[in-house]
């Protein structure tokens, strides 16, 4: 029941205006793109949608439009994470509000959280709505590493339900069976694990390549609902490059380079972020090209 | 000229009211005891000053606060660290207005930054103001490792004419001194590393023991100032455990912890940052004590 | 042709008797039941062998004991590293002359290695013998980290054609897929990666496992040669707890400790190696209890 | 009494014939050279000279040779260590017999040893000995690393008396003397950590630089001595670049280079080790030259 995704959790990009302000044409046409296409949930405003670097008004401004654009065709997966517990509380009611299906929650350090003060923050939250949490543990971008026994403590929290699991370590995903049990929803959040978190149990698969390849993704995910290790191992290699540079060079640079070269335009990044570096560029146009995404080369 | 700070650069903590707001009068004395004790600059709005957590309109409150205070009895080093560039510029200028000796940026991140992206960040700020910027590097709170080479390229731009070291490692400062020449304005960041970086040539020592032990810490410039070596080393290891202590557990935690001791009664940390759980307080009064900070027990 | 191995590949340990010699009797029963429950492969002296522990006597008399006992049954891959490249020649051409199936080497190392040093050596072994030589990658033991990268250069040796990557990341075996081919002869070595590398396009699995439950190895083996994914996760995560205990413990230790609750008296390991704590020792009678490897208790 | 070594402790190669043998000659010339301008103490038999890499017999001559040639005009701390306790016993006993001063050992690592195991491996070395022992820590090359907890541990073993650090964190130095006491023998085994670990209370520190530049390692030994801290400094930084290269290049391979290119011919190194490449001679040359060790090109 709480646990209410499954399959491609697809996490689209913020875009902006060329002025610097949120897209919001393109988020929705992006968005609308994506569910178009058969993916399984819609997540806004995570590590892809740049949610540290926008402002109070504009995390309420893209979690509206995509909680509306998407309208329950699929669940939504809201990002709600703030460096305090506060602002946190405050964002994931607001998300409830808006209608989002669950919230997603990554604990932001800058001084790195004992384990009692993640559960005490969490439980918060958790207090504050009635709509499902999904834990983040992604150390690369938050800083803090969500150890298997600290998420399996998270888990007990009644409304705390589901784990993105982003270390890219497919033996944290056996810990996380070992402590919680065979049922426990988890997710991966690590583009070049999805095949391995999948065969290890994962519900769902959290990425940001459905930009670009959102039939491959779901062609991964099905083979591997129907037991087709052969077509799944095959989809997979056959995607891993993209996967690989997506993660490799940050995805908002590299899903906005791609989507650029797919004749979708997406303004300026936010600073500090800039555009992709052109030799970057270059390798992107080869994967794309490989996959058909773009035409050969005349 | 520009690199102005030299010895003991005391990094004041924000103290909250029990409401959860800034305790200005805390706060003003405890900078002024800094003062009066003879530490030769005023940090406010570092890591020990919990920045990140605090809403811009309470940012310019510590600035403004913290400034008029000193009263230019000696240097101000206002940190102005924000994700994005464009609230770096903000908070820079904002400092300057105020009349701020100098300002302190640390690179936090959120998607790990390109050398490029970093070295525009800051040229972006230095543009933006005309007084000198300490580049902050520590990776362990702000999650980017900023490397010797990357420093020397940063110490370039005509503004930014100091760089704090906190990674702990003496040999990032030797190559600092390598690449940038003897006069390289570099100041220690890891307390534990106090003497060591002083003997490697630190300028000085950016630290929140001052809040409690000011003396002590003015005690081991002062020896190796004069070439007395025996002294230092005494006095260091003398104060050593207490240093290793607040690292350990977290400025903010460890300082507020330790001024309660004192009789400075701080509120509340903000969540999700906790007070020091009660072991640590048992252990950080036997340090206390044993510097003669506390009376002996019964 | 010249990547034999495929499926189980069983690792002995080196038992000794309590005197500290080679337990013969022993060993040729161990490796004796490992090939009747069938097992595809038998490797003597790897680090289950603790092959760096034993004189050159002591390894001759393992290589020809497992390699007669054996008899062709199935292929023996025999290492015979060493820390020089001379007397790493040395036991590679006295395995060949016993009849072994292939030898595997893991370049130790005391001073860390060049690339150029690393393909030097094995060209050197390469070009002493005629049998196929398979590289072993354990940086965990061994000391050095071979790249993928590396790993492909050195497969370009004419009869160097396999590679047991022991690193316990998924995401080299990936590459080692996009660098050489869909038919790369990859195994895996780290024993919880088990369902992960062979989904992942593993040849085989190396393992000391089948001290203890060979047929469990194999059953999982075959549930993914067959496509059936739901058993080999089923399988997979049933032996977990074993594989994870015999990896944290040391693979000699906790074999050792493992076979002698199962009635064979293993004599203690060589020095500075000691026997499982107690602590521990319980803990792996819980594992093999709920494996129905030990019975139940009373 | 015990802890007899202070000052520069020199650790001289282990030179090859071009057959690739011991090179008696040149290794009797080395260590008369390193006597002469003055090294408080030579160590033969470390990991610049190549232990793990020779034979019982080649350890043995080695031993013999240095010893003699020193005829205890300073102090000999001989390298015994095997990754056998029985093999480490064996050489500990020999080296005694020999008239070694005191003897070093490293905890050799393939399987990682427990802190008991690493008890029981000095215990029973030191009880088969008189002569003082010194705890060898250096997880770069034995793989294996000693925590200051283990160390103090260590030094309660009576003739286990004096340790080499070689991690290069001066923390670890500052946590032995509060574990140990202001008078613990520790020694500096970290090259580009000279500087800081004598101000941090070091002994010793071990080194081959003796083989280039001894009148500069004992000028800022004896700087120190006399507390002055601007000699001590300076001397520092000027030999600093060639302490970052032999660290960078390995032992082996720099110092066989640069004693060649200042006229004492050292023959091949024994494979794996292979020479300095190229590159990196020509950037060897340019660091002797700017030391004067080197005449300046034409």
């Amino acid at each position: 029941m709480s646990a209410l995704l499954r399959g491609i959790v697809a996490y689209p990009i913020t875009p902006f205006t060329p002025q610097g302000r949120i897209d919001e044409e393109l988020l929705g046409s992006i968005v609308e793109d994506m569910v178009t296409a058969g993916v399984h949930a819609i997540a806004p405003l995570g590590s892809t949608g740049v949610l540290p670097y926008l402002s109070d008004e504009e995390r309420e401004q893209v979690a509206e439009l995509v909680i509306k654009r998407v309208a329950r065709r699929v669940p939504t997966l809201v990002g709600v994470s703030s460096l305090t517990t506060a602002r946190t509380m405050y964002h994931a009611r607001f998300a409830e509000r808006l209608g989002a299906s669950a919230v997603m929650i990554i604990p932001m350090s800058y001084w790195k959280l004992s384990d009692a003060e993640i559960v005490a923050h969490y439980d918060a939250v958790a207090k504050a709505i009635s709509i499902p949490i999904a834990v983040y543990n992604n150390p690369a971008t938050g800083g803090l590493d969500l150890s298997p026994a600290v998420i399996a403590q998270l888990l007990k929290i009644p409304n705390v339900t589901m784990v993105k699991e982003s270390t890219g370590d497919v033996n944290r995903m056996h810990r996380l069976v070992q402590l919680c049990g065979d049922d426990v929803a988890f997710y991966n959040g690590s583009n070049p694990l999805a095949l391995a978190a999948f065969v290890a149990g994962a519900r769902g698969w959290c990425t940001a390549a459905p930009h670009i390849i959102p039939h491959l993704n779901i062609e991964l995910y099905d083979a591997i609902q129907r037991g087709d290790l052969t077509t799944a191992r095959r989809s997979f290699y056959r995607q891993l490059p993209l996967l690989q540079f997506i993660v490799a060079h940050g995805l908002p640079r590299a899903i906005t380079a791609a989507l650029t070269m797919c004749g979708k335009t997406v303004g300026p990044l936010r600073a500090p972020l800039q555009a992709l570096a052109p030799p970057h560029v270059d390798e992107l146009r080869g994967i794309l090209t490989a996959l058909n995404v773009l035409p050969p080369l005349g």
